[in-house]
C-alpha cells in the first residue's frame, strides 16, 4: 500500500492542487469558479454553494493536514468571506447558488448547502482559531439538522399521495458532520455519533437484501413496490461506510468497523459492472428500469469513494480481500479518469469507460472528491 | 413515401396501439399505468399528469382521425373522468402527479401538466361534443397561458441573481395548443397563431447562428456566456418547426412554411452525430460541457419528431433533400428503436445507439410521441 500512498500524495500536490489553485479563484469578486472545462477555462460563472464551500473545506483541510502553506489558507479564507457575506437568506439558510458578483441566484431549497458550510467553516476554525468560523460552523449545523423533517422547505413538491421515506443521504451526512465538528472544534459528539452509526446501519442497510437503500419507509422496509423504494447508489453507500468505519475506529467500536467493512465488500460486488468494469452510478434493486438516464455511467466520485472505502477497510481489518479490491479498482480507475493532457480527472465516463463530458468542474464537480481521496489515502497514518 | 406511410400505419395499429391497450389501463382505479417495462409489466404506479393526459389525447385522436373504434373512445373517456375528478388543485392547476388511487402526489409546479390537459380535453370534445370536455380544454388553456411569466409558480427557485430568459418550450407549446383548439373546438385563433409563428421564429431562431436556442434573453440574444444561454435541443426545435409548418400551411403562409423547412434542414445538420449516427439530445452551442449527463444519448422522441419534420417538409415543399433526410433517419431509427421481442420502441439509446434502459413507458415516455409520429406520417393526406 505504501507505493500507492506515495503516488496518490504526489498526484495531489503536483497535479490536482495546482490545477485548482490556478483556475478556480475569482480574484475580482471573490469565491471560486467551478465550471471549468478540460483546460481549466471558465464556461459559466454561477457560484453553486455546495461547490464553493467544498473548496473552502479542501484548502483548509490541506493546510490542517498536509502542509501549513499560507496560500492555501488565504484561498480558503477569501472564499469564507465571500460566502458568509453573500450566501445566506434571512433565515440563515444558504442559497443554492449566487451569481458571480454574489447576488442570490437560486433559492435555499437544498439542505446540503448548509451541510458543506459546516465542513468548510469547521476546518477553517481548526486552521485559524477564528471565533467567527466556529460560530459559522455551529450555526450552519443547527440549520442543517433543523431541516431533517422537510429538507427542501417551502420548495417541497411531495404531497400526501407520495409515500414518505427517510433519506439515507441526510443521515450519512449528519454523521459525517458530527465527526467533522468533533475533529475540528473538539465538540463532544461521541454519544450522538454512536447513535447515528447504529441508526444508519440498522435503518438503511437491509441484511436480507445485502445492500443499502437510499429511501426507507419509516415503518421499515425496503419498499420494493416503487422506483424510489428500489433506488440504490453504491458510491453513496461506500462513502457512508468509510465515514462509519473511521468514526467507529476512533470510538474503539471494532464490531461496527467490521460490519461496515462487510458492507463495503457487498456493495463493491453489487455495484460492479461485470461486463465493462467500474461501478454503476444508480441501480434499481430489482434491475427494473431506473428513472435516471445516467444510471449506467461511471462517475469519478463513485470511484474515489470506493477507493477510500476499500483502502480503509484493508487498513482497519487487514483482510486481504480489501487489498485485492483496492488494486482492481486502482487499475480500472487510473487508466480511465486522469486527463494526460491538462491534468486533473475527467468526471464522467459512459458505461464503457469512455469520456462523456470534458468538464473538470461544474455544477456538481469541484475541488473535493478527488483531492479528498488522494489526501485520505496518500496521507493515511501521517497525522493520527 | 407511400410505402413508408403504409408501413407506419400498420405498425401503429398492429404493434403500438395493442401494446398500450393491453398494458396501460388501470381497471381498478381509473387512469393509466405508464411505468411499463419492456414486456409491459408495471414497475411503478405513480400517475404523472403529462403522461396521463397524453394518453387521453392519443386515444381520442385515433378515434377522431383513424377509426371510430368505441374502445378507443372509452379508454380516453375513463382517463378524462379520473383526471378531472382528482387532478386539479384549488386554483385549477393540474398536479404534477397523483398516486394510483388518485391522491395528489406531486405539487402543480409544472405548466405543461395543464398544457397536455388542453390537448386531451380538446380532442375528446371533437370525439363526443361533450360540453364538459370543451370547458375543460378552455379552462386548462387559460391556466396554461396564465402561467407565462412564472410557469413554476410558488415552486420557482430562480432569484434576482439569475439571468432571466424567455423559454422556447413555453411558446412552441402555446402555438401547438392554439392549433389544437382551432382544429378541435373550431376556435378562431388565426390572428394569434400568425403572431406566435412570427414570435417563435423571430425570437428563438438566430439566423447568424443558424439554430434555435432554448433560452433567449428578453433584450435579444443569444447569450453565449452561460450554460443556459447556450443550451440547444435539436429535437425540440424540429418538433416546433413541424408545428409551425402545418399551422402556416393551413393559413396559406407559404413563406413561413419555407422558412421553417429551412430551419428543419439546419437543425438536422446541427444535431446529427456524424460518428455514431442519430441526433443528440442536448448540445451546448459552443460545444462546451453540457450540464446534463444524458446530453449525448439518442432518444426515441427526438427521432420521432425529426421524422415528422422531414416528412412534412418534403410533402409541403417537394424539395428532395427532405426526402433523402427522411430516408436516412428512417434507416437509422428503425434499425435501433423497435423491440423485436415485445413490440413498441425502446426509448433510450446510448450515444452508440445501444439500448440503455428497457422501459417502454415511464415518467417521461408514454403513448404519445411514437404513435403520434406513426399516425401523422401514416395517415397523412387521409383526413385533410
Amino acid at each position: 500500500m505504501k507505493e500507492y500512498q506515495t503516488q496518490y500524495k504526489q498526484y495531489l500536490l503536483e497535479n490536482v492542487v495546482p490545477f485548482w489553485e490556478k483556475h478556480c479563484p475569482d480574484r475580482e469578486y471573490g469565491g471560486y469558479f467551478t465550471c471549468l472545462d478540460r483546460d481549466g477555462s471558465v464556461y459559466d460563472t454561477e457560484k453553486y454553494m455546495w461547490m464553493q464551500w467544498r473548496i473552502v473545506w479542501m484548502f483548509a483541510e490541506l493546510y490542517n493536514k498536509v502542509e501549513r502553506r499560507q496560500e492555501w489558507l488565504d484561498e480558503a479564507l477569501q472564499g469564507f468571506r465571500f460566502l458568509t457575506r453573500h450566501g445566506k437568506d434571512p433565515q440563515g439558510r444558504y442559497y443554492f447558488s449566487l451569481n458571480r458578483e454574489g447576488v442570490p441566484a437560486m433559492a435555499p431549497y437544498n439542505a446540503f448547502s448548509d451541510c458543506f458550510a459546516v465542513m468548510g467553516a469547521a476546518a477553517l476554525f481548526r486552521a485559524t482559531g477564528s471565533e467567527e468560523a466556529r460560530r459559522e460552523a455551529l450555526s450552519a449545523y443547527e440549520c442543517y439538522s433543523g431541516r431533517e423533517s422537510r429538507p427542501k422547505g417551502e420548495w417541497t413538491k411531495e404531497l400526501e399521495g407520495k409515500k414518505e421515506y427517510m433519506s439515507f443521504g441526510f443521515y450519512m451526512m449528519q454523521l459525517n458532520l458530527l465527526s467533522v465538528l468533533q475533529e475540528n472544534l473538539g465538540s463532544d459528539n461521541s454519544r450522538e455519533l454512536a447513535r447515528l452509526r447504529r441508526f444508519v446501519l440498522d435503518t438503511f442497510y437491509s441484511p436480507s437484501h445485502g445492500v443499502v437503500f437510499e429511501n426507507m419507509p419509516r415503518e421499515g422496509g425496503p419498499d420494493l413496490s416503487s422506483m424510489a423504494g428500489r433506488h440504490t447508489n453504491p458510491g453513496h453507500a461506500l462513502e457512508a461506510m468509510w465515514f462509519i468505519m473511521s468514526s467507529a475506529r476512533r470510538a474503539g467500536e471494532e464490531e461496527t468497523v467490521r460490519q461496515a467493512a462487510d458492507i463495503v465488500l457487498a456493495e463493491l460486488d453489487y455495484g460492479m459492472d461485470r461486463e465493462d468494469g467500474g461501478i454503476y452510478y444508480f441501480l434499481d434493486y430489482l434491475r427494473k428500469p431506473h428513472v435516471e438516464l445516467q444510471w449506467d455511467m461511471k462517475l469519478w466520485w463513485v470511484h474515489c469513494e470506493a477507493l477510500i472505502a476499500a483502502f480503509l477497510a484493508y487498513e482497519y481489518t487487514g483482510d486481504s480481500r480489501f487489498r485485492d479490491r483496492f488494486a482492481e479498482l486502482h487499475e480500472w480507475t487510473w487508466k480511465r479518469f486522469p486527463d494526460p493532457e491538462y491534468g486533473e480527472w475527467f468526471g464522467y465516463l459512459d458505461r464503457r469507460g469512455e469520456v462523456n463530458n470534458t468538464l473538470k468542474g461544474g455544477k456538481w464537480k469541484t475541488f473535493f472528491h478527488l483531492p479528498r481521496m488522494l489526501q485520505t489515502i496518500g496521507c493515511f497514518g501521517e497525522d493520527r
